[in-house]
């Protein structure tokens, strides 16, 4: 690696990618000037286009002729599919046929054929290596590839001029392109700026092996952020980040979910949760030193399936006391259910399901179950429906 | 109105607001080149930050040192509290005792001091009226100010620098003094940039006064756009969007909808309701001429409730398909419960709730209904989840 390279990548990509804004956000931790690098709001909804579309503008002649392949069914496909399309070369994408449909059709909807493949990931992979030596395509790594890892660290050319001052830059890890390609820019022109990696606790390749000092491969990787859920780390990618990475953490599910609902709710912003980790760290403390720092969280994608974002939400509002469900013994006679009704239309909150069960297990038989789940403004809100209908005589059973 | 006082709101502004970007935006409607400007990545979450501290700036010595009052639940508040604090002065801000605690609880975050009034929206205006009298604060109008008006105005200005060329600028309507502020500066600068309005269809104000050439007034509003929900225009803004507005169309909830989910899959960003209602026009083809021309839709807020967000991306989820409920008429012995889940499984869907239920009114005594809600791919996706039920004898009654 060196700095020409990447300052080349700069210059190459300037006219396919969005120098993506930095955006302060104050209210993330009160103790250090927390920025946001928005590369979820980069064209394709991640930095993965930045490496994918400078490998490929340094392929051959012959090789472009030829055309690229590649496996994924997350961002790098929709990278490598609209880098394609912007040099003009075909491109074939493998995918386990599992894959969300929403992933397929955005990655049609950049013009790249898509081969969808009976199985799992791995399946995927060996059928693009299949085509790669059958058809002569160029198979783009999505992490281990010096090109690859140039183009994203391009990200680090902007940070160093977006955030003034900036002391240290939280990065997510996944197979380690990223952070490489952005560790190595930013060391190369200021060493003093540190620069930290953070994984999902389900999926800590990277953490582990440079913990032992050697690349280990995890049997199982469970995270809701799967565009990190990576069981190997790249080989060039162990090289750069032992030598320019400052530091790893790791985040749990719950943080990540969390980060996700603050970046909604403060900043209007979608992130997909490889894309939060760095959020999730800086909000819970996990980065050493970071007091009155400036500090630059890269919310590298945001391309999570909504019916997960929707469950996120729903996850946080729970947590957050802004909806609840509680159950109410009722003896099983007239008018119990308005009654009920009236105390929570009274403390003002809005009833949006009710479950009446009867003849359950334990209770007497004429007595039966109301499950009425409503939106609620806090936890305090909640304890003041609760102690309402406690003291008109309700029984709460859950 | 003249530039001059947009163009010094600019100035003054510059170190206050962020210049938000524009983001291209090529899959909302394929037969133009749309473009967001995003003042839903404003600080406070949308551009009543911009009026607010240029209406501020203009104050004497004397009134700043009395301070500022507003009555609002939404933006107004936030942009009011976050421009006196940069302001140096003080700013009570009067809120009906009914508005949400997370509007409550960022207007204070912004350093306001926040009075709950009994009542509706007109009974906490009224108490602003009256500290005002007894306080000497100055009242800060929403929009019928022309200093408010040139603050949100300077939108215009930048809109004109960011997307080169426009033919075309689309802006909500709620008072007006956004889209007076707009038209304005863009009219003055380039008369042949057309500027179109879009108001919510349950809440037309502007629209019918414009139709009708007389200021109306709406004996009720009901939209989830709650930031446009005004009853009259502004006298003002109402002779500014005379002269300078091209034209004014409405979009239904449904549509409005559809637009912040489309803004949440494909840009990753958070609308309002208020805001996404130029995407919506963009989007159903409310605006009349738009076919090849460059068009920049307002997207003036993100400051959506988060349970109102969680409601409209599952609205938005099954209106796509992506999750879908089915209600199954069961012979009530064992082993249904098994095969149902069987067949759902094999189809590759996720269920996510179950209910079984007894005794249903016009039912065989022993029958039951099963009601099984799943996250399925898409329309099709689950016609060959039905398919596979009734095929395997199951009878769906829902």
């Amino acid at each position: 690696m060196n700095l020409d390279k990447v300052y080349h990548a700069a210059y190459t990509l300037k006219d396919v990618i969005r120098s993506t804004d930095v955006i302060k956000a104050p209210s993330l931790n009160p103790d250090c000037n927390v920025f946001l690098k928005t590369e979820n709001l980069q064209v394709t909804g991640s930095f993965k286009v930045r490496g994918a579309y400078y490998k490929i503008s340094q392929l051959s002649p012959a090789e472009k002729a030829k055309g690229v392949i590649a496996c994924s069914a997350g961002n790098h496909a929709q990278g490598v599919a609209l880098a394609a399309r912007r040099a003009g070369i075909k491109a074939v994408i493998t995918l386990p046929d599992g894959a969300p449909i929403s992933k397929v059709e955005a990655t049609k909807s950049y013009g790249a054929e898509v081969v969808l493949v009976p199985g799992v990931y791995d399946d995927a992979y060996n059928r693009a290596l299949k085509l790669r030596d059958e058809k002569g395509y160029t198979l783009i790594h999505p992490f281990d590839d010096e090109d690859v890892i140039a183009g994203q660290g391009t990200i680090g050319l902007e940070i160093i001029n977006q955030v003034p001052n900036v002391d240290a830059v939280i990065v997510p890890i996944g197979g380690g392109g990223l952070i490489s390609g952005v560790a190595f820019a930013i060391k190369a022109l200021n060493p003093n700026i540190k620069v930290y990696g953070v994984q999902a606790l389900g999926a800590p390749s990277m953490l582990n092996s440079i913990k032992d000092k050697k690349i280990e491969k995890l049997e199982e990787v469970s995270t809701i952020a799967d565009g990190i859920a990576v069981k190997q780390p790249g080989n060039i990618t162990y090289t750069l980040c032992s030598k320019y990475v400052d530091g790893i953490v790791a985040v749990s599910d719950d943080e990540i979910a969390a980060a996700i609902l603050q970046l909604i709710e403060k900043h209007k912003m979608i992130a997909e949760g490889a894309g939060a980790v760095p959020v999730a760290a800086v909000m819970f403390n996990k980065i050493p030193d970071l007091k009155g720092k400036n500090v630059c969280c890269l919310v590298s994608g945001g391309n999570i399936d909504v019916n997960i974002l929707s469950r996120v939400i729903n996850r946080g509002l729970q947590m957050s006391g802004r909806t609840t469900t509680l159950v109410i013994e009722l003896t099983d006679k007239p008018g119990q259910l308005v009654k009920v009704s009236q105390i929570i239309a009274a403390c003002g909150a809005n009833v949006t399901g009710v479950l009446h069960e009867r003849s359950n297990t334990g209770s007497k038989i004429n007595d039966c179950n109301l499950r009425i789940t409503m939106e609620t403004k806090n936890g305090a809100h909640i304890n003041e429906i609760r102690k309402a209908l406690i003291s008109s005589g309700f029984k709460l059973v859950g």
